[in-house]
């Protein structure tokens, strides 16, 4: 597949404010061409992961639920149902961050044996950015909710979505709150009730 | 809802480039203070909807597969495998952008009756930007492909995975590409087969 890959020559810093940076790259095309591009990343990365994404179920009364959080996002001037998710911190390792996460967004306490899976790095908008984050699936099983520890600035809703019917529930919520929904939630739900679309 | 909606008092521009825009927004949050917060959004949105992602489904001797393309992404100096996509053009409805976007990346030629489903506007990355995308899902069926119409910049390959065995087979691929996966795709994926990761 190296006949796909390009190479970077240079990045040049157009301006850097205290959580975004804005770069002009030049880069070498997979058939030799040198041409340019533009990106915008986050200056607070320090490993390979800028953050993680929580997908987190729970069982009640024998089904089971998906939890999702709702919050005002200021680039979107809106509200937003998303994963629970955050930063990666200074040295922390991601599937912590994870943990500390979901305990400050959603109340529930998590030890990594209920981790079933972790995600590769994967690009968020990859056409404009180099911000990325990792999925981490936890089953939480009946496991006991207790306080939310938000940050000042955070006011987040904490929402149980039935898996079961997920993609429909997710809709009626976005709907209720007259919001949108992040673009991983939205594609996960539409997978896993994908059958009633396929012919 | 409203008592998590914040609004916003002043967006100031930092610094335009061609594609790509730097904000400093003063918000006011749900709870009166004053705020601020840094954003990056595209230059070339015209309405609601900045891009497209083309979730495709095409039968092939009675088995139903995904088409994915791979990509350099400057941004993130690596090859992508991603849903098809791409940027609406200039008043172009976003059902059109996506047909002529899959015609010119995979080959495919798709009309609106076979389009399955449109999503609402899902925000890519809202802690960072407001850029979005609306999910158009399209079933071939059995249509035949013919050439890509790539533009001087673009160097794509087309992939299809099966649908039944989809989140491994991405899996396989990006291991075999050495490369990463949108973190769409990869939920996509995950929820599909979800079933083999929940007790």
């Amino acid at each position: 597949m190296s006949h796909l890959r390009g190479s970077i020559k240079k990045i040049d810093e157009a301006l850097s404010l205290k959580w975004i940076k804005l770069n002009k790259i030049t880069y070498i095309d997979c058939k030799g061409n040198e041409r340019f591009w533009e990106s915008a990343s986050r200056t607070t990365k320090k490993g390979d992961t800028d953050g993680v994404d929580i997908l987190a179920t729970v069982k009640k009364d024998g089904r089971n639920y998906l939890i999702v959080v709702v919050q005002y996002r200021v680039p979107v001037d809106n509200l937003v149902i998303e994963f629970p998710a955050g930063l990666v911190d200074n040295d922390e390792d991601f599937i912590n961050s994870a943990i500390r996460e979901l305990k400050e967004e959603t109340g529930y306490r998590a030890t990594t044996d209920k981790v079933l899976l972790t995600s590769p790095i994967l690009p968020l908008e990859c056409g404009m950015s180099c911000a990325n984050a990792r999925m981490v699936v936890i089953d939480l099983e009946e496991t006991i909710c207790e306080e939310q520890e938000l940050e000042g600035s955070e006011n987040i809703d904490v929402f149980y979505l039935p898996m079961d019917n997920l993609f429909n529930e997710l809709e009626e919520l976005r709907k209720k709150l007259n919001c949108v929904v992040s673009i991983q939630l939205y594609t996960f739900a539409l997978g896993l009730n994908f059958n009633k679309f396929l012919k």
